[in-house]
């Protein structure tokens, strides 16, 4: 992906103070830029970089004066940190929708309905009845098994595994790995010592503005369905069992794993490798602090819970501070013993 | 997959009232059943369902008597939840079992065996020197190396990785991302501080009636083999080292991680993020609850253990009890201590 | 892989004892070696199986002396041991090395370069502007993004997933299922309550001789790099944030996950389902065992931490003695209470 400096302050509405000629094609931090690469100059304390880095252009304040010569050309605007980020915007943008059309040999079924501006990648495969909506692109290597329905603008990286009946909304993006409908984890003992599967007939239902990191796990209900309400944002290796329920705009650290027929409220953060026992009900905005393993229902609206099994955060904090201490205590305890004994008996 | 509810009424045994030529095409819980679907009414609580609930037909008792009018037709049983999950169990068999047949493009090596009414989805892998039972079904995008021998009625779905050399049994399933056969993770540190690959030259056995879970991973042994016993069922992301040994009927939920050589009898349980060190035995029917961590074998058949260090799980609980209390416990330790200093002196 | 005894004394200098025309193809330990194995007999307490065993040959010393007769063939040499570790050694090279060629159909873009060497299996992608040194192994179902470098001699097993831009070194071994360069878990909090995505536009630099093992997961930086320097060894199912940095020959087991911008020194070593929090630079030769969860930054080389919040090993240690006594501590204060309530007031 390669722009001219006048293209790119186009996109931030700057003015050009230098060669708008000049190509750049990264971005970069001033401390690391390189030729080129664009960056920006917002905070004073980095201003001495601007000297000495060889990036081709600097997105700066309108009033920069440069205190030396200055080998890189600068686009001036009005707040340099935010039109960066316009630009991250916008960058982001133009690769991620950048692939467009089919690469062979892929693999798709007859009966199955494909939107416009599509990017199917070499290796890719669509099972039968599946239906996939405008400007959605499936790297290599993805799945998608029968009767999936794919809403619009979805990306899907090299390697999702999409298993069949799965319901994918608008806006999703799901990382290479992930794993989207696989049999939830449900045997009945048997009187002889073995177990016998449960068969898992629901299905996962993932609404828009869903995005799901790498290697992630998500498993179909037994009957109805797990569901991912908008906007939750999961990290990589996390794993949601069968018919969990995730409301809207909770986010999860990587590593978490919820078990069977939980449900979380709204807003929701859980930090990583949490653990949360199965059939409980979470309410809105809780958030659970890294490893902490919860195995009780919490209805209270913003309870910050620590520790396994959980307590509320800043108790956690108290006892472990005692813990930490606990050989002083025990030998208080044994002096005040000695003490007490050594008392006059009445 | 459509049934007529005459065919199904035929699979379980009943008797039907109403139109017996419908179709339906999922199976749902009472409380969310659609037109399309089969649903059942067993516990008398949920009753109010069969009146609101668009389902195609119902599967209730022999003696069931509707109170209103019915847009549903029935299917009449002796016992309408065993009749359920037959049922369940049929369409679970005939859906999983349905793909037959080569999709192009897949590879196979020239000399391979595969026996009879084998699924090998596009873009699957068989590499060379590999003996495939009857009725495997192999999903896209499955890679299977070379000198594998798999054996009847097991599935692989989409993206499962078997390293060379690796034995499976009868009617195993394995689920998307799960790795069979990585290299076990053994170093040696060097004079220089470097470390040097012990090379991973032993396998993986895996015996009958084996499910394991999306992205779960099993490390081939050093030399020797790695083994999974009858009837093992191991949840997603688990993580199982070199030279391990389950016992048969163990059962792992998600994200829980085995060290190296450790071996563990039969039908014991293990609950999610569990950890467990390397070169232990445990005993038969052992628990470990949620997030333990056992760094020590245990010889007791049916021992519960909880924490980590992992203690039994009743003191474990007794523990935390006082643990949560701590505050409060320093306190009255601070309180004896004046009292004891204000004591008059013998 | 077969070889004649011959062939196998010749590599390891050692004199035949039998019939040097036999083949072998195994490498076993002699407790379980079968035919066509090749073992060693070093230890005089394993000699009784050199009787029983089935092995084609075993590796002996040179002053071995058969109590009994011998089915099988002897190589004798000076050190029975270091001569089956060479021998382990040349195996794992010349099998991991053996593959070569394309297997079709592969997919590689026009304007990519590759060196000499290469094994590119069936249903490999290489993306565009992606430059690959000599003797590199691609096996079946590996993603490679655009504008990838890779040095020489790394090997990339089947399904591993290289986001575009990333950079890796020589002597590289991924396993299945890693993905490297996945967009780092950013997300900035919205006042409707929903979360925008901080765009990932990093990337992941992967220096000589590291070794990632399966289902691990590597995200790209925001901006600028996340960077596992030489000889770094993964374990499976790890994960590792944006911007972390790792530092030489530092080895991580399975399950540890570290979080955001984090950096570690040179020869760390974390044990399994460690966890680290972001932001926070670790020093080096430092220890995290098992499940510790590490919050704060560690200056001191060498320091060894067990707990959550981490605390100094043996310190944890001591109190977690306590800690499994603490009913018995809180029963001791009770009577104590008691006693000093009964003492004469003064």
């Amino acid at each position: 992906m390669e722009f001219t400096i006048n293209q790119i302050a186009a996109i931030i509405h700057g003015e050009v103070d230098g060669n708008g000629n000049e190509k750049v094609s990264t971005i970069e931090k001033i401390q690391e830029a390189k030729e080129g690469a664009i960056t920006f100059l917002a905070n004073p304390k980095y201003e001495s970089f601007i000297y000495s880095c060889n990036a081709s252009a600097v997105i700066v304040g309108q009033d920069f004066k440069p205190d030396k010569p200055l080998k890189t050309t600068l686009i001036k605007v009005a707040d340099p940190y935010s039109s960066f980020t316009v630009l991250l915007d916008e960058y982001d943008k133009i690769t991620k929708y950048s692939k467009v059309g089919v690469e062979d040999p892929s693999y798709i079924s007859s009966n199955t309905e494909v939107g416009e501006n599509i990017y199917r990648g070499a290796f890719s495969y669509i099972g039968s009845n599946v239906k996939i909506g405008n400007n959605v692109k499936i790297y290599p290597h993805t799945f998608v098994g029968d009767n999936v329905t794919i809403g619009d603008n979805c990306i899907f990286y090299s390697g999702v595994k999409i298993y069949a009946e799965t319901v994918i909304g608008n806006n999703c993006v799901i990382h290479s790995g992930a794993v989207i409908g696989s049999d939830g984890f449900g045997f009945a003992p048997q009187d002889d010592e073995t177990y016998k599967k449960i068969p898992q007939l629901g299905k996962v239902v993932i609404r828009d503005n869903v995005e799901i990191g790498a290697n992630t796990v998500i498993d179909r209900a037994t009957l109805g369905k797990t569901l991912i309400d908008d906007g939750v944002k999961l990290d990589n290796l996390v794993q949601i069992a069968h018919n969990v329920e995730i409301g809207a705009n909770t986010v999860m650290a990587s590593q978490v794993g919820i078990s069977g027929s939980t449900k979380f409220g709204k807003n929701c953060v859980l930090a990583g490798q949490v653990g949360v026992v199965g059939h409980i009900e979470i309410g809105n905005r809780v958030t659970l602090a890294a490893k902490t393993g919860l195995a009780k229902s919490i209805k209270k609206e913003g309870s910050v819970k620590f520790g396994y099994p959980a307590m509320d955060h800043k108790d956690y904090l108290k006892c472990h501070a005692v813990f930490r201490n606990l050989p002083e205590l025990r030998e208080r305890v044994n002096d005040l013993e000695k003490k007490v004994l050594n008392l006059p008996a009445n």
